[in-house]
């Protein structure tokens, strides 16, 4: 399965006046994560595999997460993201945040494939995930 | 049922470069009428419940969003937030983002009720809600 | 001189472990406050006057805040935004954020009128401040 | 003079509808790169020196920040920090943030160190810095 392991460090920034990280960052985490798997798996950069698959991005539809043990700042952390399936036009990621050897958050998300609306660009659509993408998701996951 | 209801107008800094809410804001937002909804049920600021009470705040076990309708800068948003349930030291809140009549954005929450850890104050410690609390929580729910 | 006041609520979000606004949260507030008022001179939301005026926005050259009086998550606090001068393809603003009588935070901030690089649309150019702009500017300057 | 350096990444959530980096997220970048800076000279986390010196941390009052060339989701930039100028209660930091050899932002930054009010644990109150602190910033000045 295709998978990205990488480290962070919970900065000031990332935290609240309770000292610890503000939840909502958990999910900006995530989103680079994902970020980080896709341009593994495409090979370029989100920059350029947006420009190169003329689409809209990989908005979220569903998200979830639980919340086991509070990081602080000044934390290195580790977060481990993997492809979970992939659907015609959607796919699923979960990512684990380590806190040393504990699993201190756990979050699945689900994705789709937009593009903008034929009739109205400020519109987005659903589209199939293009079989050259889906072929190297697969190809990564079998390596 | 103790229900706060909100507007909202989404910002330029809430988007991301696909021109859309970046999702990590809509819980942001969600948070913010946490704090609303258990400061009407309990007559003052976090800021002085936080003190009043003693405790540490109420974080996030485990939350969970389904995003149904884009919103971009410059929407008009609702979002009304719903106590569901209360436990011994956590309580559930579902938060709808509407715009216009279309449901947005769904939020679920759960939340614990958490003072510092009595051997370290660094740590949290899940602390059952004060009675007193719960009255306030069920009065509004029955007014 | 084209003025802007809002009021606003300073969130748990908003703040950092100590307790206090993070300050780059002071700028979002600004980059907001800004919008406002341009909408207020333009009669209109600045996802239709980046599509009526066929530009890329208003980014910051330059910037400064002085920060006299912290805020806290509860407090509320106005902030106040002038046009202060309009040159052929900048303009700069002035914030003021009171804390009741206090003035908590100014910020400076000279922004330029920018269009995509005629021979690159992933770059920016400063382009004259169209004509009706300046003078809408104006006639509410004079207002 | 004290200087760090270090690499970073432009993300996604970093950036605005016009795909570039919404500039607050700058200022989290610089507070990072202070919190580097200090804790390289004092040789601890901003944890751990908060509670060994047990100050309330160093809060700005004052910034300037120019913006010279946008950087965009995917950018590798190189932030360089460097302490300036130290005082009594006060230092000021300049940051330099790099794309390629190109200088795309500035930040100046006065912060000054401060504790917490002695008859009001809510408010601070500038302090001076300690001369083991002024001593580690200087040692490190000269190495």
């Amino acid at each position: 399965m295709l998978t990205n392991t990488r480290n962070h460090r919970i900065e000031w920034c990332d935290c609240d006046p309770a000292g610890i990280v503000f939840y909502p960052r958990y999910f900006e985490m995530f989103d680079t994560s994902t970020t980080l798997l896709v341009e593994r798996a495409l090979g370029m950069s989100k920059y350029d595999y947006l420009k190169a698959y003329d689409f809209f991005g990989h908005p979220l539809v569903e998200t979830r997460a639980r919340f086991l043990v509070p990081t602080r700042f000044g934390d290195g952390v580790t977060i481990e993201s993997t492809l979970k399936e992939t659907g015609r036009s959607s796919f699923q990621i979960v990512h684990r945040l380590m806190k040393g050897a504990a699993l201190a958050v756990e979050g699945f998300e689900t994705r789709v494939w937009v593009a903008r609306h034929p009739d109205d660009p400020a519109r987005m659509k659903a589209r199939p995930i293009p079989p050259e993408v889906l072929a190297r998701l697969g190809a990564t996951e079998s390596a």
